[in-house]
């Protein structure tokens, strides 16, 4: 299966623990000490045990039957700074529990295909985070005939369903945003969505919607537009949006790639952000606050939520219940350069 | 040790492979196929050995001796979209030999601590992947006496040592950087390094230095800013370079995030990009494309050179010599919107 677990046949066996021991006259614990890189061991002791390792090579016994001390992460694609931020709250709790993590791309997918599975439960890890991503019904299941947990981080499909996630307040987000909007004085405010079988897309389209009903702000059907949480989403849709009859005075991005895009195609067409055009991104990717001007956006805590999706999976593989099977972290609208009150007719008369 | 090593004593011994196949009256191979994820078993088959798994368990038989099929990746810190660029490339060649990819972040920096190798040497990984970073020579003597492999990505030390690595033609891309500016005309060329203990770094700026050199234009110390390849270096750098009294009409950033700060405090002080201001990065990572102007910069192909480390470390996994001990990926110029000729004294008089 793996290029390098072939024994070349011309090597001699490597020595165990035991013979390595007896060979250099010390303790087995010594050896131990040394082969697992602890100190407290003499200097000339590690010296000779570590000549002999490298003279005759070392037999490891793995203790029966007992997990690799890896923590799986599965990302839908490896794009931008979101990765970044959750290998990093994950790699924080894996540190502390002396996990590995390990990491496959599904190279846009949001389901992982056969050959994951196979080398999955070929490592049999101590468990599965999927993010913005899921496994088949059946993937469950070998996972769970395994006994190998899996968390959901930021859940594409029903958070409803038993596998224990870790989500945002997404539908808050988008409350917030919109909201922060019309209390600027917007009245014609678009959104540009992710792509429709996201949930956290949905959500935050429902936030939007719920926020201007609230404020008895009609809802029209032309200033929602549909994307995939791609920064030429952003582009592409602004260009349509500022040629409308009457078009927005502000757009909320569904993430901040997106809102990159608005930026780009406002400067295309000679608008001023914010002068011209409100911005509201959502995330709060770090490269945010240098935007020109500094993106007012909505902050999701992706480093924290992959910390407790990965606490959730250490719980889980010690056996212990959870808790709570689903986390919801809430999100906190960041106020930056890109959004101002609207200037009446500011934007009227483009025909580009 | 990890969380999950321990069996807890209540549980009953799981089963082994012949065990399970005696309980369900099949061959061994048909129980491995299952245990393996693998196909070409019917569905009922696959089902009655899952729940017997389900019920007793299943004790792998682990290859004696095998090294977990993990590449270990060491960055010095996780941020922005240089470790994605990297995983994805190394992602893409652990998949081909079903390895999985495991990270480790040393929190800044630049040599991990005991810890980090006390963990290592528990899993056994195929190898190890620094990135930006290096072990100290009794941390690479461990790994050697383990035969774990080890391979530099982007060094930060002496290139010329034993360790096998892969870096970027970084003193070529500091030359063409230079020399592009040079044909717009700019002649107050400033640049902003990266930290001196890199000599990705060094080799960049001694490309522009040989740039200016063999264009008959003298090195002024005071266009040469210290940085360590942090947005903040150009924000702070800029300010200071704009208010010389003969300043800079260009700046070489030598990174990309560099060139961002460059553009938000050219944007502080009222001067367009690249009107009054040419700015050249260094990485081409994807969102340089979306700034405004869309930032001229010099390509490292990072993503082709960690899949060359990766490469490298399956080599010396298999016992086989490498063809070379260093590969050296030149770097490209990639011509955008933020470089220009210079206006001649255009930014003479600014005193903010």
């Amino acid at each position: 299966m793996t290029v390098v677990d072939e024994p070349s046949a011309s090597e001699p066996e490597p020595l165990t623990l035991a013979q390595l021991a007896e060979l250099a006259g010390v303790s087995k614990a010594t050896v131990s000490k040394v082969v697992n890189g602890r100190s407290a061991v003499a200097p000339e002791t590690r010296a000779m045990i570590e000549d002999l390792i490298r003279e005759h090579g070392f037999r490891r016994q793995r203790r029966r039957s007992s997990p690799a001390a890896v923590m799986e992460l599965v990302f839908h694609e490896l794009a931008g700074d979101y990765p970044t931020e959750i290998v990093r709250g994950v790699g924080k709790v894996a540190r502390e529990h002396h996990l590995a993590v390990a990491i496959s791309e599904l190279q846009g997918n949001h389901t992982p295909g056969v050959d994951w599975l196979e080398d999955v439960l070929i490592r049999r890890p101590t468990g599965v985070i999927a993010v913005f991503s899921d496994l088949t019904g059946l993937q469950r299941e070998r996972l769970a005939a395994r006994r190998i947990p899996l968390v959901l981080l930021d859940p594409t499909g029903d958070p409803g369903h038993r596998t224990p996630s870790v989500a945002a307040g997404n539908w808050n987000g988008g409350l917030s945003a919109t909201r922060h909007l019309l209390e600027l004085g917007h009245r014609r405010i678009a959104i540009i969505t992710g792509p429709p079988h996201a949930l956290s897309s949905r959500a935050r389209l429902d936030g939007y919607r719920a926020a201007l009903d609230t404020a008895g702000v009609r809802v029209d059907p032309d200033l929602i537009c549909q994307g995939d949480y791609q920064i030429e989403d952003g582009l592409t849709h602004t260009h349509r949006l500022l040629r409308l009859a009457n078009p927005p005075t502000a757009i909320f991005a569904s993430n901040d790639g997106q809102a990159i895009g608005v930026y780009h195609a406002a400067h295309q067409l000679g608008l001023r952000v914010p002068a011209d055009l409100s911005v509201i991104g959502f995330d709060d990717m770090p490269p945010t606050r240098w935007t020109i001007p500094p993106l007012t956006t909505v902050h999701q805590p992706l480093s924290e939520m992959a910390a407790a999706a990965a606490r959730m999976l250490v719980t889980l593989a010690r056996g212990e219940p959870l808790a709570h099977n689903r986390q919801e972290f809430a999100t906190a609208l960041v106020v930056r350069g890109s959004t101002a009150p609207p200037v009446a007719k500011s934007i009227k008369g483009i025909s580009r």
